[in-house]
């Protein structure tokens, strides 16, 4: 069972599907664009969340960063005067040093990444998007900025006037991917922004290649014209597509084979252009666990 | 007021000087030869026992790291089965990121430790002996290995056959501690271990011949023959020095005009050989604020 993720629609999703399937037999790859180095370490958002899922570690309120996680550091430099850009908790810091340990040690990012879950305990197979590091630039008025910097330090709110995704390019399909890919006959990509968190995967250099051939069953992120969670709005506005799921379908047009939109949006069932996949409807509005694996079970019954 | 420290004992003493002195008249020389890059920032343990004692963080039951901090980071290192070499805390390892994010931008140490210290709080002058990285590296059966290793790792067990200050040759006195020392007529070595403290500062090039002019006041951080904390006794005998308040005459017999022993090694005084300095005896073990009150008098009488 192969995913694509980032953000936290995918990781709940993930808490469906591991209800069906053993950790063992899940393989997601997850994007890397938004990672940063903060205060001597390289922070993985996306992949952070997956881990904690897996190892049983993740805070479920946020859907990022360790349960009951601390902030003495944190706190200790905000009161020093020293604005850390990413909210880090002492236990998800540890985190990054461990990985970044193995990095500063001559790792790949995928060994690093590989190394820091399993030490987690995280036993699903999680793959960073690239070994390269690549990152989502946002362009704002005042100049392109990191997504971080968008995000969290200026909370998302200047217009967003383009989005690049700086390294994409040059960097490539790693061979721990290929293998995966080519062993997989259905690959889901999951509920998470389109734009920062699914886009960024999809623009590794020979990767949307890869996927085309697979019978590809999306999720949309987006219910009417709002996003379940996250930036998508202005970045998709941004990007040139509508705030729906007929958004998301064009983003994706060239993969689809099945695409799940919320029965919010049924009739938007027969109204997808230009698109031969199967649209299907069911809640996607994962706000229990026990939702989450109902939705898993919808993506599980459209696979071949 | 100048004062070469490292280790414990010299903070004990400025501890003392601070009840003489405002802390805008203290400037202090520090060891950085126990420096080291552990979880991805600069850890500079002497260095930072004396920001925390001016910034009034420090933990006055160890002498080192900042009063009730948490361990939160390096426990969950722990039980993910990574050990980190130093028991670092959380409110330390905010200020290793403030002072390595400074090295980051392409600050020199000085100027890391000063922005830092003055962040923190900390009004006195406290200077690294040098820019550059030097080491301590401890020569034991099984090979050369930093200190930090040798004391933290293998907590002093290991025979000492040798003492090396990498990289002390090749730096240089920093035209801030070049200035200091033109402006002072008195120099203190505080009681610090004579080899792992006040040795490295000594050995960088340069160092030695600006302070032989001063009228230099050393106290020796050894009572009888054993050190009153740390590992100096075995450091010395390694070096060929005694291990008394003698052999620490030694090591600094060329730059010595004052001697401050304990009282208990009175029968010294007449019996330190081939040395012009006065002897003095005093009570040298600061166990409370008053007796570090106490010993500071006595040095600031010698002083001219």
């Amino acid at each position: 069972m192969l995913l694509l993720s980032g953000g936290t629609g995918t990781p709940k999703l993930l808490n469906g599907i591991r209800q069906y399937l053993p950790d063992e037999e899940i393989t997601v790859i997850v994007n890397t664009a938004e990672d940063l180095w903060v205060s001597g370490n390289l922070v993985c958002p996306d992949i952070d969340t997956v881990i904690y899922l897996f190892a049983g570690m993740l805070d479920t309120d946020k859907w990022w960063g360790v349960n009951q996680d601390t902030f003495h550091t944190h706190k200790a430099l905000k009161i020093a005067g020293h604005n850390e850009i990413l909210q880090i908790g002492d236990h998800d810091r540890a985190t990054h040093i461990i990985r970044s340990g193995f990095i500063r040690q001559g790792a790949s990012l995928s060994e690093a990444i590989s190394r820091t879950a399993s030490m987690l305990g995280a036993k699903a197979n999680i793959l960073p998007m690239c070994d390269e590091p690549v990152s989502s630039m946002i362009t704002v008025s005042e100049g392109t900025i990191h997504f971080q910097e968008f995000w969290v330090e200026k909370a998302g709110r200047p217009d967003v006037l383009g989005v690049e995704y700086r390294g994409a390019q040059t960097a490539s399909v790693s061979e721990a991917i290929k293998k995966t890919i080519s062993h997989e006959s259905n690959i889901i990509i999951g509920p998470s922004n389109p734009i920062t968190s699914i886009g960024p995967i999809l623009a590794v250099k020979g990767m949307r290649e890869l996927i085309l051939s697979k019978h590809v069953v999306a999720i949309s992120p987006i219910i009417g014209c709002e996003p379940v969670s996250g930036p998508a709005s202005k970045l998709m506005s941004a990007c040139g597509y509508e705030v729906s799921s007929r958004g998301v379908a064009q983003c994706y047009s060239d993969l689809l084979d099945v695409f799940i939109i919320d029965e919010q949006d049924r009739e938007m069932k027969s109204n997808i252009k230009g698109m031969d996949a199967e649209v299907i409807t069911a809640d996607t509005m994962m706000t229990s666990s026990k939702k989450s694996a109902a939705l898993a079970r919808v993506v599980l019954q459209h696979l071949i």
